[in-house]
């Protein structure tokens, strides 16, 4: 069973995942599978996952070919779904099993093909596996929030080639989700507006850090990027859940990832990177209550935030929280508009 | 000029280098320059650096061979020396210029050893550079903060081979030591003990943590490690401030950090790593107001935080704070404990 530990001094947990119990020989080779005949992920091999849990498939049973997008649990999973979470003291400390979820999404059959060389449809199926397993994992009440992620390429933490992302739910508020939930919740209290609107509204009319814009959505380079060619895309209308986008809004989000990985991987030549969704959490639905005794609604914004992984973090950035940026968010915006995606 | 620019959002500071100014192509290729006749911290290449700062050196001018250690200005800083502040809004967003220092401490002349290779003697003279330039960026009245830390092989952001530690002085206090100071005042505000004392007191008591312990100082692996194999360095005697250690402290110290580099060289066969040093900040010499006006004499407690560098920081860490680590802190001590270092 692995264990959530709280640490006093940092005021953070940090999951220890015994269950996959790497000895120090463990570490001394890092490899990417690449190999085709052994992909885990490849259409055929469906026998290598354990048990589906969700999957997009014209026609045909569970667990077998004829799908587009299949989600499985994490065969070494960060938590199980199993148990309670038994929160208790230790000393100093404090410590609860590890409960949560670890799922796979994997967004094609195709061991070739990565995210940003999918068409815009094969894409929508993507997010619309993203949707229904949100909705699904939130009825759970021990779950607090839902992590959406992707890595990809191996300095960005992918184990396997074969184009992915996961699902990470867990039995407490992140500390970086919970210090911008707070801050959007402030800021409304104060002025009765998004704080992720005005941000918007204001790089909308500078135009400076403004990468694309779609009718719906927006790709910028944050001000205070903390690594080089960082970025977000944001829906431009207010609106708080990911969860809740229709079919037709999730269409052009669609055309809208394709527009910002292609740019990326035209500039930076197939860089590695990670991308997170950054939702509401279930909160409110949990409680059962009507949106309107809630303000996540009025206050929170959701949103995707990406960062290329072309620097290592070095000492100065894990000690000190302090990021050294070495390209200015305006100058990786001019190189990303003015990249040949044709 | 650099700037720091406010996340309003994340609550942090981003140092937006642009001197430095990376573009796409300089990112596709990212090397360790291990070649010795160019390496300007090598004994006889002192013209290739800029002018030295500081020096342990027998006898001879500034900037000639016969040198122990020498501490000289990086030539690529993050954060220049000269200037103001310049503190003032932009939209939403503040930002600042980048003033501050930013030294690098060659920690031999010898290009072909390792901080670890080092005997006792020579770790000592590093530590005498560090406290000598601790106590000198102090009297800077512009800078809050100092960050002595070290970054060994190329994953953990070193981008030379010759062993060099770096000093970066910063005109605010980053957000991990912000954090640790505010938790260390509210435990000692509730208490009249230090945190660190008790957390130092439980874990030599209870001994599944401890690497190694010596007269004045101990090695342990933190109970709620973010990393696998991380380590602390503790003085097990209450010191808040690292740059007021003795001679003899710091030679006992020398001898502490050659036991933790080698058991780490020895059992994970000369890893990338990280450490920081993190120690008192300088507010209350630069106020002028007598140690028993401030408690931080009482309530902090300096200490070395070493990571080794084997998983890569994935999705799931950066986007949420969340670290998932596949080694217990328990297993890792006793691997550490059985490592041969005879």
């Amino acid at each position: 069973m692995s264990e959530l530990r709280w640490d006093p001094l940092k005021l953070h947990w940090v999951i220890i995942a015994t269950e996959r119990g790497r000895r120090p020989r463990d570490f001394l080779v890092e490899e990417e599978s690449g190999e085709l005949a052994s992909c885990p992920f490849c259409y055929g091999n469906e026998g290598r996952t354990p048990q589906e849990i969700f999957a997009i498939r014209p026609s045909g049973p569970a667990n077998a070919p004829n799908w587009r997008v299949r989600v499985v649990p994490n065969k070494y999973p960060a938590l199980r779904i199993e148990g309670e979470l038994n929160n208790r003291g230790y000393g100093l400390y404090d410590v609860m099993n590890g409960i949560g979820a670890h799922e796979i999404i994997i967004e094609t059959p195709d061991h070739q093909r990565g995210l940003a060389d999918l068409t815009p449809a094969e894409i929508t199926n993507v997010l619309f596996a993203y949707r229904a397993r949100y909705l699904d994992l939130r009825r759970d009440m021990r779950f607090r929030y839902m992590v959406l992620f992707k890595n990809h390429g191996t300095r960005a933490g992918a184990t396997l080639a074969h184009a992915h992302s996961q699902l990470i739910a867990v039995p407490l508020t992140p500390p970086v989700a919970a210090t911008e939930l707070r801050v959007c919740r402030e800021f409304y209290a104060n002025k009765e507006r998004c704080i992720f609107c005005d941000l918007i509204g204001f790089e909308l009319a500078n135009g400076e850090r403004v990468v694309k814009e779609f009718a719906s959505y927006v790709i910028l380079t944050p001000y205070a990027s903390s690594f080089p060619f960082e970025l977000r895309l944001y829906p431009k209308r207010h609106a708080h859940d990911f969860a809740r986008s229709t079919d037709a809004e999730l269409a052009e989000l669609a055309v809208a990832m394709k527009e910002m990985l292609s740019r990326l991987k035209a500039v930076l030549k197939d860089p590695p990177y990670n991308f997170i969704i950054h939702s509401a959490p279930p909160l409110q639905e949990r409680l059962g209550k009507p949106d309107y005794w809630s303000s996540i609604e009025y206050d929170y914004h959701w949103h995707i935030e990406l960062v290329p992984r072309l620097t290592q973090i070095a000492g100065f950035e894990w000690g000190t929280g302090f990021y050294i940026n070495p390209t200015s968010p305006e100058d990786a915006a001019a190189f990303l508009r003015d990249a040949d995606v044709s």
